[in-house]
C-alpha cells in the first residue's frame, strides 16, 4: 500500500530527532508549532488549490523542516506518516 | 435511498480502523484531527464552489484518508456514512 | 403565509428522524454540527451572493442532509422551519 | 427624526413574537442565532460594499426574518429599531 | 489641534445619551455592540482602502448610529473623540 | 543605528501622554485597543502588500493616533519605537 | 548542512539581546509579540505565494526585527534558527 497525496498535500516521514530528545524541554506556549524535521515520501501534483496555482516546490526524497501544527497524523502498514499541505513545509535541509 | 453529494461533497464511507484499534492511545489535543481511513461512495459534481471552480480528484471506490474534524455524519437505512468536501481528503491509499 | 427565501438562502422542514431518536445517544463535542434530514419547502433565486455567483442546485421536494450549525430557525403558523444557505446542504437524498 | 441607513444596511422594526412568548423555552447555545420577525421601515442604497456589488432586494414594509446576532439596537424617540445588513435577512414573509 | 483622518476612518463627538441613561439596563452579551449616537467632526479622504475603492458617504455635522466595539477613544485638549471606519458607521439620523 | 521599515510599515516615538497619566484610569475591556499618540520616525515604501497596491500616506514628522494593539515595540540604542502597519493609524493631529 | 527556505520563508540567527536581559521585566499579554532582533541566514525565491506575488525584501546579512509569534524555531548543527516568513519581518536595522 503507498498514499498518494491530492493537490498541494505532501507525505512525510518523521526522522530520529537526536538533537530535541537530549534536552527534552519543552517551553511553554510552543507546543503546537514544534518543527519537525522529515523526509518528503510523496508529492502531490499542485494545480489550483482553493483558487489559486500552486507549484510544488519540494521532491520525494528532500529532507524538510514543516510546522507540526497543521499535519494529518496517518499509520499504514505498521508505519507513520504525516501529510501536510506545502505551506506547512518552511524549508529544505541541503547537506 | 442514495445519498447524491452536492457541489464539491464526497460521500465516504469508514472501514474498519484495525490498526488504531489495537493501540488505544488517544493523545491529547489531537483527538479533532484524528485522520480516518475510508471508502469514496458518491463523489459531488465539483463546478464553481465559493467562486472557484473545482475538479473533483477522487472516484467512486478510491480508499482515502480524510481529516475527521470537518466532516458530518449521516446513518441511513442503518449504514454510517461520513461526508465531506474534497479537500478534507489528504490521500488516496493505493495498494 | 410563507416564507420567500433571499439569495441562496434555502426553507427546509425537518424530517422525523426515526433512526436518532432510538439510540438518544450524543457524543460530547459533535453536537453542533449534528447532521439533519429534511425536506426543502422554498429556494432562494440564487445569483451573485458576496460577490460570487450561486447557482441553486436543489429544488423544493428534494429530501437533504444540512448541517444544522449554520441554520436559523423560524416558527411560523405554528410550523416550524430551517433556513441555511445552499452550502451547508451536503447531499440530497435519493430513493 | 428619521434613520437613513448607509450602504447595504437595512432598519428594522420588530414584530411582537407571539408564538416564541407563549414557550419561553430558550435552548441552550442557540441564543446568539435566535431567529426574528420584523418590519422593513428604511433600506440603504446599496452599491459597492466592501469591493463588491450590492443589489438591496428586500423594501419597506416587507416583514422579514433575520438573525439578531449581527444586529445593531437604537432607540429613537422613544421607539426601538435593530439595524442589520441585508445579508443577515434569511426570508421575506408573504401572506 | 485637530484630527484628520486617514483612508475610510471619520472622527465623530459622541451625543449625550438621554435616552439610555434614563433605564440603564445592560443586556449582558450585548455591551460589544452597545450602539452610539453621535457628530461626525472630519471625514477621511476615502481611496482604495486595503484593495478595495471606499466612497466617502457621511459629511461634517452628520449626527449617525455607529457600532461602539471598533472604534478608537481619543483625548485632544480635553475633548474626546472615537475614531471609527465608515463601515462601522450604520445609518445617519436625520431630523 | 536606525530603523528602516519594510512595506506599509511606519516606525513610530511615543509622545507623553500627559492627559492619560492624570486620571490613570483603564477601563476594562478596552487596554486592547488604549488610542496612543507619537510622532513618525520612519516611514515603509509602501507597494504591493500581500497582493494590495499600499500608497503610504504620512511622513516623518506628522504626529498620529494609532491602535497600540498591533504593533510591535522595538528598544534601539535606549530609544524606545513602535512599529505599527500604516493601517494602525487612525488620524493624523495637525495643530 | 544548511536551511534552504521555501517561498516567503527567512531563516534567521537571533542576536544577543543585551538590553532585554539587563531589566528581565516581562508584561503580562504582550510576551507572544516579544519584539526580535536577529541576523538573516536565509532568504527564500518569494515568488508566487497564496496565489499573491511577493518580491523578497530582505537579504543574507541584514540585521532586522521581526514577530517572535509566528516564527518556526529549529536547531540544526547545535545551533539554533529561526524561520518566518518576510511579513513577520518589521524593519531593518541600519548602522
Amino acid at each position: 500500500m503507498k498514499l498518494v497525496p491530492l493537490g498541494d498535500k505532501v507525505v512525510l516521514k518523521q526522522l530520529e530527532a537526536e538533537e530535541t530528545t537530549k534536552s527534552g524541554i519543552v517551553l511553554p506556549g510552543q507546543a503546537q508549532e514544534k518543527p519537525q524535521q522529515a523526509e518528503v515520501v510523496a508529492v502531490g501534483p499542485g494545480g489550483v488549490i482553493d483558487g489559486k496555482e500552486v507549484t510544488m516546490q519540494v521532491k520525494v526524497g528532500d529532507k524538510v523542516i514543516y510546522q507540526k501544527y497543521a499535519g494529518t497524523n496517518v499509520k499504514l502498514d505498521a508505519e507513520e506518516f504525516v501529510i501536510v499541505k506545502q505551506n506547512d513545509i518552511v524549508a529544505i535541509v541541503e547537506e
